[in-house]
């Protein structure tokens, strides 16, 4: 057996234990009974400690100095063994551990600050994960040669650096603080939309996502639909498993939170199958992951020609006065934009201003340039200078998101790249696909889901985020189809 | 860290990977969409893997040797690592390998050779899944001094040979011989019993057969009742996963299942939490195993004081005419004697005859005395001779369970030694709580489950399966209690 046979067999052997982390979070989250919690926690942390052995076992850089791979595909993918093999011994056993600690110490101690709207109680907690995250952004910096914050946000998404976001982020800033008043200004002017009358019974919205889901793409085969606090969309490329939350009084939030995740799993599904379990065979990262979700949720399913689809399908299923199941009323309903202190809750042109904030501070944190103590005075002030509030506590303030809180640093910007893939993505789908929207307006998604198939999904990880974009859309990533999309949206009356 | 600390921290750690292996299958038996299956082979098969390497690394053997233990718990658990490691040495990974993949491959053409009463279909499969065993067996032998086939039942009840079976079962089957037609005439002189009126709406069942799981003592803030085809109990001590099938037309069916799950599920909920994730605290074996099942089941359950409880509780839920309530008309539904060909479905009078059997086969197929193509008419010969009935063909015959077909030799025998420990130990409970029936009668499980819990449960897997009789009952075990338990039920009118 060859030196690269050796380790393709290997990072599967990794793969797979991923795979029954993937099905683990996924019961965890879905239907564990709360008692299970702890041996739950015993029980990923084992899978994790396996795989990172396996992955920095002595004979491990042996075979990756010793390997050879022939074509695109199989030298991509020892490329990426070999990055993730330099991540991994990277870091010390000691720190990861600390880390591990310090995150599950510090995400406990966040929700109920969270709830108390209490910064100070989880500052310190906070302090030792940055102290950490630090520690372990100088580690893998020094051994990849990135910066100490590029280093943390190339393991969400490769080939990403601060120096790219920065000037796009900029530029959104300026775009926003011209668009945001026309927009709301465009908006006022036009009649409130009426509210779709409800009640929505959970078991009706069930199957309406069920079969929209499908509609879009997903084969139940392959897939679980289920209830979780927080949406998400897990377990394994042959095994997706997304989940929503229902609520009898709007249907707007299962649906749109189904067409979400059900982007993100036929990117899963779709993974190249002559490569699963391999570095190359996964998806492209966490920006490119995004892209595929929104261009389901955002560009597809909130287009004029899907809501022409959607309008009378929802209709049927629930009945009442039809008047608020116009494509009209349902854009200004599902397209309303409207500033407020959450990220879940933004709307599309206001959510990059939260990511924005988020990388600012978060780069701020990992250079050193902001301490813990001073976060919320910051988060404010940039709160209010990019949307013009002010928020009233920290609960709807820095203590809203549990990414840093849980150790997560460096993944904000991914949403944010993502929608603004996304919208580049659509727009070369459309100019090649002049069917794309007449489709949309029957509710078949063939066309637009083949072509991601193509574009996107079946690439895995063989190229980075902007030469995955290149190959697609024939440029790198270009945000001005993102604001072309919004002006086009939101900005023309 | 001493050789004993470090031998505790790898079984914890092999235990935690089997930890994880109970939820995947629980998971792929529950709630798996079907184009899950195959990449679940191979999370089963990688963490197999990773737990036999854990358990056969170089250096566990230095730490067996070295390692020592004070105290009867310590002492039990060292003496059951080296026992694992034993075994688990003892087996070449080519031939664990070949085994796991010819019992797959046999126990697949079993479900289309059952399904067509086929047994010719499958008979080269299952002659190769027997020459495997039969070299397992044998190397099993050689490294534990048993005799083959005992080494083959070892492996699922500790310290259970073929030459206590024998007599035991032989003189099962002349208790027998005279019992079931005076048990069949006692029951003929009887009315028959009215059958319940139904219908049984799946949602009133459930949550009638929850309340009942609550009532015998299982705690849902670390258990799930779900559904699957072959109800079982799985997952892991704090998250115990039990599941039953429901069908309209009969309540029996669920509710004595979730009974019988439950009694399971009380047995790993009630291990010693001290030695969590260590040899010595994992259940005494499956006869054990099947004891707790079958003395919440056929023992507690099927008693006169509980049926008195059971009627009008369930009539409560069902309504309808409250006659076939009685318990006297509950006792003949769910004490009925009937000679069938099917193992699952028989009585307790007659179960063990169907046991006798497969015993008998299984240990003359592994010791080569019986031929796989010869099964057929060793098996319908038999049949005959315990139970006076011919199989009308192979699928009512010995293509009825898996287990062979799976690999599975020297389980059987732990079904029957199990209902007669649960006489046992049943008859030990009444003499030692003379509140035990008075309770049952009011529905309340408390007594018998504190004294399982303390006898049979928290001394997990400290003492072999005699020695946990001793301890509990003052005897080892004793079929004379299992016969007088029958003869008070089936044998007095």
């Amino acid at each position: 057996m060859s030196a690269y046979d050796r380790l393709k067999a290997r990072f599967a052997r990794i793969a797979t234990l991923g795979e029954a982390q993937g099905m683990l979070h996924w019961d965890a989250a879905a239907v564990m009974p709360p008692g299970g919690g702890a041996a739950r926690g015993e029980q990923l942390a084992t899978l994790s400690g396996l795989a990172h052995e396996l992955l920095t076992a002595p004979e491990v850089a042996a075979d990756l100095a010793e390997a050879e791979a022939a074509g695109d595909w199989d030298s991509a993918n020892l490329a990426l063994m070999r990055a993730a093999h330099r991540r991994a011994t990277a870091l010390p056993v000691a720190l990861v551990e600390a880390s591990a600690r310090a995150n599950a110490a510090c995400e406990q101690l966040w929700r109920v600050a969270r709830e108390r709207s209490d910064f100070a109680m989880v500052a310190p907690a906070l302090a030792e994960v940055v102290r950490l995250q630090r520690e372990s952004a100088a580690a893998l910096a020094a051994a990849t040669g990135l910066s100490p914050y590029d280093a943390l946000m190339d393991s969400f998404q490769r080939g990403i650096r601060a120096a790219d976001v920065e000037p796009i982020f900029a530029a959104y800033e300026r775009f926003l603080a011209d668009a945001l008043p026309r927009a709301e200004a465009i908006q006022a002017a036009r009649p409130a939309p009426v509210p779709l009358p409800g009640p929505f019974p959970v078991p009706a919205q069930q199957a309406l996502c069920r079969e929209m889901a499908e509609r879009v793409g997903l084969d139940f085969a392959h897939a679980r639909l289920d209830e979780s606090t927080h949406p998400f969309c897990g377990g394994t490329p042959t095994d997706v498993r997304i989940t929503t939350r229902y609520d009898t009084a709007s249907v707007a939030q299962a649906l749109l939170g189904v067409l979400h995740e059900t982007g993100h799993a036929l990117y899963e599904r779709g993974l190249p199958e002559a490569f699963a379990r391999q570095p190359v065979g996964e998806a492209a990262g966490m920006a490119a992951h995004e892209s595929q979700s929104l261009i389901i949720e955002m560009q597809a399913c909130r287009s004029n020609a899907f809501l022409r689809f959607a309008g009378p399908r929802l209709h049927a299923t629930f009945g009442g006065d039809p008047a608020p199941y116009t494509p009209a009323n349902l854009a200004g309903l599902w397209r309303r934009v409207e500033r407020g202190f959450i990220r879940v809750d933004a709307d599309e042109l206001t959510y990059p201003a939260h990511v924005i904030l988020r990388f600012r501070l978060e780069r701020a944190l990992i250079e050193g340039k902001l301490a813990v103590a001073d976060l919320p005075g910051a988060w404010n002030e940039g709160f209010q200078r990019l949307l013009g509030l002010s928020p009233p506590d920290d609960r709807r303030g820095c203590l809203q998101d549990i990414h840093w809180y849980d150790g997560a640093f460096g993944y904000f910007p991914s949403y944010t790249l993502g929608a603004m893939a996304a919208a580049q993505l659509m727009r070369a789908a459309r100019a090649s696909l002049p069917g794309l929207d007449h489709a949309l307006e029957h509710g078949d998604f063939t066309p637009l889901r083949d072509w991601l198939r193509l574009k996107v999904h079946g690439q895995g990880a063989r190229l980075g985020f902007q030469d995955l974009l290149r190959a697609a859309t024939a440029k790198p990533l270009d945000p001005a189809d993102f604001t072309a999309h919004l002006t086009e949206r939101y900005l023309i009356d």
